[in-house]
């Protein structure tokens, strides 16, 4: 079994200003991988310390991974490191200097001096393109080890692995690792585990993995095999048998599907417009669609209706509801879906009222949040209680949104469907 | 000055099952004791492998914080470990043998054999209770170390090293840290470093650090003095060069200010009110607004106006201007913008269009978008050309939404300053 050291350069990482998430990812992968993780390191932005832990992970594992430290900054040293002690001389790569010359103009902008040492790279290293940002990842084969350089944040280093490290590992570990998520929403995390407790416990290969995500559970079933057909053979019956379990609270069972691209694809199954009417979570919901390509043909229009004026003028919401039950109340939530859906001339609208905090209202705590869905004209309004801070309220409601129209929808197309076969 | 070394051990962290937040907790809180951390090893339930990075960090830190396995099962071997390399025979603590009995008579359950184990601690050890599980703490001091034995459960390291670790490290170090952040917003991240090279390179203390966020950077100043007072007084003269530098760009000094709450702050200070007509951004832009509290006063309603009908309908936009430049023009941004304040009846709007992606519109690549400003009826609208997936550009796109506004406001207050003076 090949095995995997990872290390992590950066000063914010020893000084406790971010949490290494970049480690877990890397080390979640690498174990799907059928590689063995012994060790991970932390260590600043310092040649002789890097170059210390980088000889000892290279002592004692055959894959090393360094991520971070690939900047333009005088700082960013761990190409340079990582080149100097597996004695490779740091060259011009042409295509990285097109590259972040590219990235630059796009921008409009010139690059400073400092960007150009993104494009010095190890001589005869394999070279990783960065698709969202400037410094390119990097493979040195040495006799004995493979040392991969990945960017440090999230977002640049996710991609390239995917990308780029994976399939080269595949090709040394010679093993397929294939998965397949079930997603489900609105059940709980502990309901879910329990549902699956007896899979969990008798499982070999296919693994099933639980993971909680805000509103959602995700259900994770991985195979090992010589091929990708192999295994998933494999993870066939597992799949089948979840979906007899949970049934209407799987969203999807296909990869990349959120949970907002499965309200979108109900929607043009329906051939229905969709409207959003938020107040506490202001606009988050709406921003949620929106990260949907193709959304433009069914969401065309919403809005963050703050204040009581606004949710009046626009949607309508009669003075005497807002006095009496409060614009935090079912009746108010009820009220802006059916406005927002006139107004907007949607056939779908969900609207969103609550106390995002940090103070709650009197002697209702922040948290409380009334959501509701309007499916041509028929209206469903639920109350949540979410706990966490002012963010984490609003994700929650944004996330349970969504999970009120899908259910909304589902039960509008079950009655239509009855209905036609009447 | 003192160095400390953090391992966390742990099967599960090699893994990635969990993300190692003890890691950050522990570095954020030993960094604020002056104390210096230059690296974290995780590191599994393996006495040999234990052992051999146990002795690296002996050899090259003061200071070795381990966290978890100090539980009852056989797994958990890290005092074992930690006693035999430190040279002290395990003996049994009856302090700690009669608190395991006290926390299971509580519970009304029957401690089993193996919770015996954790009741035998290093001989000559400092022990710290442990009020949230069954796992004392143990303190080893050597001739040349200290080795600090934590459990691994947040919920039982945190407050045992709050209340055992903190003032056992507080009379070690006679010292204390602190920092102050310069947050800059629309200058680039080499841009800036090359605007403060001079005094990173000359640093010593206060050290200076820069930090790259979604269109800010963050420039941290830390001092290590006998007192808080000291420190502060050491941090001043270099925020002073900072704010000389980077003038009107450093929109806080102040610990926990969010760019939105400071352009919040400026609408604030004005008496006006802001709106938000998004296309692109989809409602990020409102949601960045939304998540500073008490912006209800000034942010009262936002659109999403996704087609071109909702920006014709709504915001004003005229057919013929988006024939002749198309929706994605700074002509229609700034349209959109004049049309919200119109509409939302604000003094302030800000409009953002733009091609999110994945596609780009005929030659016009992903990235594109316009984003406009109008304040009290003076409208500027810029473009930008941004990069990334679908939701990097979106990001991106809300972050210079904001940028660009505070730029108005601080434009518009300058020529209102300067028609009082006439």
């Amino acid at each position: 079994m090949l095995t995997v050291e990872l290390i992590s350069v950066g000063t914010e990482l020893l000084l406790g200003n971010i949490v290494n998430t970049n480690a877990a990812y890397l080390s979640e992968k690498c174990a799907a991988q059928g590689l063995a993780c012994y060790f991970q390191t932390v260590v600043g932005d310092n040649e002789e310390r890097v170059s210390m832990v980088l000889k000892t992970a290279l002592d004692r594992s055959d894959i090393v991974i360094l991520s971070g430290g690939l900047g333009p900054t005088e700082d960013d040293l761990t190409k340079e490191t990582a080149a100097k002690v597996c004695g490779r001389p740091l060259v011009l790569h042409e295509a990285s200097k097109t590259a972040i010359e590219e990235y630059f103009s796009r921008r409009g902008i010139k690059p400073t001096d400092n960007n150009w040492k993104q494009a010095m790279l190890p001589e005869g290293a394999i070279v990783m393109e960065n698709h969202n940002g400037t410094a390119p990842g990097v493979i040195i084969e040495t006799e004995k080890n493979k040392v991969i350089l990945l960017p440090g944040p999230p977002n640049e280093l996710i991609p390239m692995f995917e990308e780029s490290v994976l399939p080269y590992l595949e090709k040394l570990t010679e093993q397929v690792i294939c998965s397949q998520t079930v997603k489900i929403c609105g059940v709980g995390e502990s309901q879910a585990e329990t549902m699956v407790k007896d899979l969990i416990d008798a499982q070999t290969n296919p693994t099933i993995a639980t993971y909680a995500k805000t509103g959602e559970v995700h259900i994770r079933v991985t195979a090992s095999a010589a091929d990708r057909k192999a295994a998933m053979k494999l993870i066939k019956p597992v799949v089948k048998e979840l979906k007899n379990r949970f049934g209407n609270s799987i969203y999807t069972t296909e990869e990349g599907v959120t949970l907002e691209q499965s309200v979108v694809d109900l929607i043009k199954a329906n051939d229905f417009t969709i409207t959003c009417a938020e107040s506490c979570t202001g606009g988050l919901l709406s921003a949620r669609l929106v990260n949907v390509p193709g959304v433009s043909d069914v969401y065309k229009f919403g809005v963050t209706t703050y204040s009581n004026k606004a949710k009046k003028r626009i949607l309508g919401v009669k003075k005497p509801v807002l006095q009496k039950h409060t614009a935090v109340s079912r009746q108010v939530a009820e009220d802006m879906a059916e406005g927002a859906a006139e107004f907007a001339k949607a056939d779908v609208a969900v609207a969103v009222t609550g106390l995002a905090g940090p103070e709650g209202d009197g002697d209702r705590p922040a948290g409380l949040v009334y959501i509701a869905c309007s499916v041509k004209g028929t209206t469903v309004a639920e109350e949540y209680h979410f706990s966490g801070n002012r963010n984490k309220i609003r994700e929650s409601a944004a996330a349970c949104a969504l999970i009120l129209t899908r259910r909304c929808l589902l039960e509008y197309m079950s009655k239509v469907t009855f209905g036609k076969k009447d």
